[in-house]
């Protein structure tokens, strides 16, 4: 018996362009918050701001992903936000 | 001075609703090659599938996002899938 994969991983391969997409966007927006945060002082982490829209998404969520899940996820992305912040710091630093 | 970060995070929540939304049909899809790939006795876990999948997205990939953040977010999400339909198999099995 064999089986036809190629829709689905055709279905795989345009969800993951649109959460490319989604995710590149998230990072130039929250570089911007900080930058911003760093203008006027604020502090740049805040995890009570990390905790409540985790908990809106776990509210929102139909599943079939966890709430663990989520917060697995979303830890990833908000961590690869921070590596691209503090890289981008530092190499302002250079900059006259 | 005081900073107005209203707008970037109203603009950070309406991604974080499209990227859920996105997810959880990922999960679905995934589950879905993984039934197929039971049926007929196929290997569930497929790496060369995964780092062609990851290699092809660092490609697509304008930034900022880095080829290692891809690698970092993608690795968290498709062990979600797996941790998925791990719960998922051992609930059929109470199944008559």
């Amino acid at each position: 018996m064999s089986v036809d994969l190629s829709d689905s991983r055709k279905k795989i391969d345009a969800i993951d362009r649109n959460l490319l997409e989604l995710l590149n966007e998230r990072m130039r927006v929250s570089r911007d918050i900080v930058l911003k945060k760093r203008e006027t002082g604020l502090p740049v982490f805040d995890a009570g701001r990390e905790d409540a829209l985790l908990a809106k998404l776990s509210e929102a969520n139909p599943g079939p992903l966890s709430p663990d899940g989520i917060r697995r996820i979303w830890m990833s992305i908000m961590g690869e936000s921070r590596i691209h912040q503090a890289l981008a710091a530092d190499s302002a630093k250079d900059k006259p």
